[in-house]
């Protein structure tokens, strides 16, 4: 058997930001054998969990769930939509932001990437990774594009590399101010079902996600929630496509199949993670990470380092980026958390490698764990000779003793 | 939870040609935690199937292993390798030779299909679908192409609708008959680890293959086996790529990574297949699937009925299809036979709708269980009214009881 | 990882006659993390397979459930309603009947084996081998006992090493028609919830039951179900006991509890077990089972040789028993069978050795298992040189052929 | 399904002295299909178990395992070597030894409870259940019996009640220092590979043992360690028994099989914890838990609350009893934790009932997984309106931070 973990017991703490910590429900509800996916049980799955990501979307249109990782599914988003040579607006929010303009320019889009230019001290390097998508500048350039020539608005919701959540609604009502046709796309494959998200009452064309962060499935799985208006563009968009192509999917999902093999296994835990979901309630599952959220930026506070958003608008719920001081390698630092305290923090990508580490705060987690994540890296910098403000620990635990979720188990306390 | 059996007890018999059953020790080592795709763990994982994967490729070059269904694998081993309007010689060996071809012409490229063109009482329709590939047909077809158009020769190896198992070295020796420059590009996807295959020895450049069958696992996990030329091939492919790129996979595998997100439990399966199949050795597990073909194909005979495959050098190891009486509705049959026995069977595809079924007989399996789908199916045609000409049942077993397997228990019972 | 099984491939046929097979929703229930035996959510737990278990048993009465294998059970019977050197009327039926007098014999008590007396031609060493408890021998024991010396009736319900299940009510009839106070204690370990059982109504006072049979569990929990009569005699009774007795189990278990530790993740198992049982229907459950043997009884039949149970009046719709012809070393046929088909049968047990083997029938089952069954017993049959009088495999295909289930799945293919 | 927690989401902190955290690897082994308990394979695995079961007692002689949880395996050491009316020597370390006193009464033997009778301030009641067995007490009452009365001397090897583990060495030199032959049956049910234990070197008779605690599995599985004395007494005990004897288990143990049905999958989960404890080490496991019980001793320091066990000679590696303030309910406290932040605490078991809660640290633990039990404790206590010292939280990662665990995963990060 392999070793999954190099430290002999306990279970590990698995706090990167995605994949997030699996349940055991959906664990053991994925190991069940696999069945026909042509034959009478499947379609009762598939029109389940297609019906079921609907609601997650919050969404009355198709969703198109593909049997592959999330990369795909960007992929899958530019594909059908556009044709070669087509220009695209793009805005750096950070790694995952600027590897999603990367692939546009390999699929031979045009991609014009927009940033705020403002001045950052702390990060001069990548002052636009520190805050979200700024609805201005978009319509800013929207108005000029006179001929119409931009076909597609692309921005991250969830900004996986700096834990920076941006506002979608203002980027549909720039668009819309601006009187411009062109399509939205949204990257949310960190968001979805951790924070806040509408594909229909915000306007979003395409909405792209995967199954590994707020679904709490591992990775496999991704999806595009479709608009009437994504699919018009379908038609007539020239990109070649075939795996990721909207058109066949979508008529063979009206009987709850795939036009090719779908993944069976990862289907069943995608099953059991909407009946979790929804049993708990959208609202409470985001009030659950906003919860998180805040007792992990009180720690980050409490030890005076920085955290990477920096506008307090757009903090994630679902991840929190610290930079870590000058003349410190964040990346020998999680290496030591790793190796002495069994504990996995996200690396700092792109720009940001080696001046920041992240923590994930999402998915099938509670107070306690976070505690123990908080705990983990305060030790570890103390161990590295990082000189800390006050105890992160005590103001995680100050926050979460003083804010009590609203559930079934702390009512039946009361 | 979801009821993935209509059956309230027994274990289903999934005789369909893949998904083919999951042994038990794949289903639990799936369920084991999520870990970091970036952490020290998982790269001693990727390394372990990156190598692992090779030998049941039978190659020393690198296989790209994809996050995504069977289907995808097709798409990117077009992708990677060549250029809109590219020129295509396809062979009709059945439905997934067809749809690749339909995929490729999708994707923007020239198609021409090669079939046999010689007449068939049973299928007159579809003669070519009874047959293997013939190398003569391409070797021909080569010679004349000598303005070297022609850029690639895509065949299947085992051909999942039919049963028929083409011969891949005689189409190299075509190829290289013709003194013909064209990659040569194969679908094993269903051949695989059931029938016997090896990439480097009969000069494949790029053969495509899938989890779900020899392989053992849930669909989810696809393959690209590489040759040296197929690489010198990407270089200058001209097709759009992204998630499909072989350069950042190859590159970034060397470590045991993924440029993105794998499907990380997929891979626990992975291992786990490879440990099995190691184990027990290539040569056992296809003289195992001999076995259990012959066994089923002695069933048929009996019968009386005519196996789809109708020479009997390219007979597949994997699957036996079954030709109906005229005026049996195939699928009508299928059904009843899941219905009343619990035995999934798969369904005639395409030009064969309605006309045919299929029996799978590979991977996780055994001889009684083999001798119960046969006579579920037994059972079922009787019940359709469907007239034998004798007890198929009977056949296999005496041919399973004169056949004995060569393994470790059975040598204990000497 | 231990080898569980010494065949390469495929799943193996469990066909003794229990433990049955686990069905795979047990088998992942089971799995789950292990809970605080003390806390709220396992006194949910307690309370629903205590309630259910009841319905099982059909008693309205406490069932104690022991975190220990059946043959404790035996031992809570007795221990906690007799007195060292009380008298016991017990019933020779076969091995485990003979097991349970020789426990009752070491701890302290007297018995007394009744056994049908006629004579067997077949089976000359163990006539009442062969048949069903006679209550008649029963009734006219005590009616001579004026002096009412015995204390209790002992009688296995349904004999897993014959293959006969006894009439119960018969034997309540019989008591009470002598007048005679004796409890009334019934080893039903292999016939509960696979073959109809009343505890009230038949007026049982101990039922003895366990869990890896018509429960489909893995061995590990048995059960007593009291009648109050037993209660009462449990005050009493001198027999000393602290593990297995019920007056602590029984208080504690009100709120869902027990004494010591229970065995938790069998629990689980055996909610679900519940949950399955209880939603197919205790009569379509028994009547799967019926269907089943009388399936298997075809196929011994058709082979010309003699089943075990010489009373159609009491063949067990759980096992057949089938006698070996002279000179046939019954368990080399089982060894040979097991290493060459992957199938394990019931061996012949104490008077029984080597004369015969028994093909359970029992639990998560199909249709087709037991045809697979009936083909690997009838090829190793043949291959041990024995004649056989004709096909049994065909007898029961053409009895599962005209013998349909009634459940859902099949309605659906009407 | 049923709901194993009532929190919505992450992994419940099951803190209590056992049954303790089973690891992955363990729950998915005892998923796997049972197989025929008298089938070759079976044999493999019993003779594996029961060689390795050896190792962990550190003894050369038999240990029986019976399917059964722990309190089982206390009647079953009494049972087998003592007879009705014999004299016991049992000593009062705790709620455990005082349970385990009133199952030898009730099982006809009559017992002498000793304890130690100074006065104790903290908790008046209960003097001797702060303190490990004096074996001198045991000695002088030894060197008064001059007839020898006494069969057995029973102690509690670490009682799971107080969070104290006795010297057994010392009290086989108290035996042998008053020259007397009574046996010496120690409960090791929550000590047994967490702290180090020695049956051979210490002398000792019969060692009662568990699975749910340093084995690290579910309840379930019990053991009787036995030594040539003990089973010389056993010809001539006594006490009726049946289930419990060892003649038959000893017998038959020889080829890996049992007298009765086993509890097959949860020997799969024991042969996995063997494979477990065996390849870390037993010294390591010893070391983990003296670290970790240290850590969580520095915590319970800081917040100026008594530790239960008022000895430092004694102090349990395997879990840690805190007294808490006059006046506080240490079960509502509990429950308030339990509800608010998904940990599962110990209960104050009789007469420490409400004045103690206890956290166990034992089996698949590790530091942050302390850290966040400490945490939740202290969130709890302050919501209490409990004063406290200091902050316990600070002082476990103070000890944590300060004491590396020795192991591979450590090594390669120096």
């Amino acid at each position: 058997m392999l070793q999954l973990d190099i430290h002999p017991t306990g279970r590990h703490f698995l706090q990167i930001p995605g994949p997030s910590p699996v349940p055991d429900r959906i664990l053991r509800a994925m190991s069940l054998p696999t069945i026909d996916h042509r034959g009478p049980e499947f379609g009762t799955l598939g029109l389940k969990v297609l019906g079921g990501i609907k609601q997650i979307f919050k969404t009355k249109h198709p969703v198109a769930i593909y049997p592959a990782s999330g990369t795909g599914a960007w992929e899958a988003a530019l594909a059908n939509t556009l044709s070669p040579g087509d220009h695209v607006l793009m805005y750096e929010t950070g790694h995952f932001a600027s590897l999603w303009q990367k692939m546009a320019t390999r699929l031979g889009l045009s991609t014009e990437f927009l940033a705020w230019s403002g001045k950052d001290e702390q990060l001069p390097a990548a002052p636009s990774w520190r805050r979200g998508v700024q609805a201005d500048l978009i319509e800013a350039r929207l108005r000029k594009d006179t001929e119409k020539k931009i076909k597609a608005v692309c921005v991250v919701h969830n900004e996986t590399s700096t834990g920076v959540t941006s506002d979608i609604a203002s980027v549909r009502k720039a668009i819309d101010a601006a009187g411009h046709p062109a399509l939205l796309m949204v990257d949310s494959i960190s968001g979805l079902a951790s924070a806040d998200f509408r594909h229909d009452e915000w306007g979003v064309d395409v909405t792209i996600s995967g199954s590994q962060k707020g679904l709490m499935l591992p990775p496999g799985i991704s999806f595009n929630a479709l608009s009437p208006r994504a699919l018009e563009a379908s038609k007539s968009a020239k990109l070649p496509r075939a795996f990721w192509a909207w058109d066949e999917i979508v008529e063979m999902n009206k009987d709850g199949y795939w036009p090719y093999t779908p993944n069976t296994n990862l289907l069943y835990g995608l099953s059991e993670s909407l009946d979790m979901l929804l049993a708990e309630g959208l609202d409470n599952v985001f009030a659950r990470h906003q919860r998180w959220a805040a007792g992990v930026r009180a720690a980050v506070d409490a030890w005076g380092l920085p955290i990477q958003c920096a506008d307090p608008a757009v903090y994630s719920p679902v991840l929190t980026g610290v930079i870590t001081p000058e003349g410190v390698d964040a990346d020998a630092l999680r290496r030591l958390i790793h190796q002495r305290f069994d504990l996995s923090l996200g690396t700092g990508l792109g720009k940001l490698k080696g001046r920041m580490f992240r923590m994930g705060h999402l998915g099938d987690s509670n107070d306690l764990t976070l505690v123990a994540m908080v705990a983990g890296v305060e030790m570890g910098m103390k161990l590295s000779g990082i000189k800390l403000a006050g105890s992160g620990v005590q103001a995680a635990m100050d926050h979460f003793a003083s804010h009590a979720a609203a559930h079934a188990g702390l009512q039946k306390a009361a």
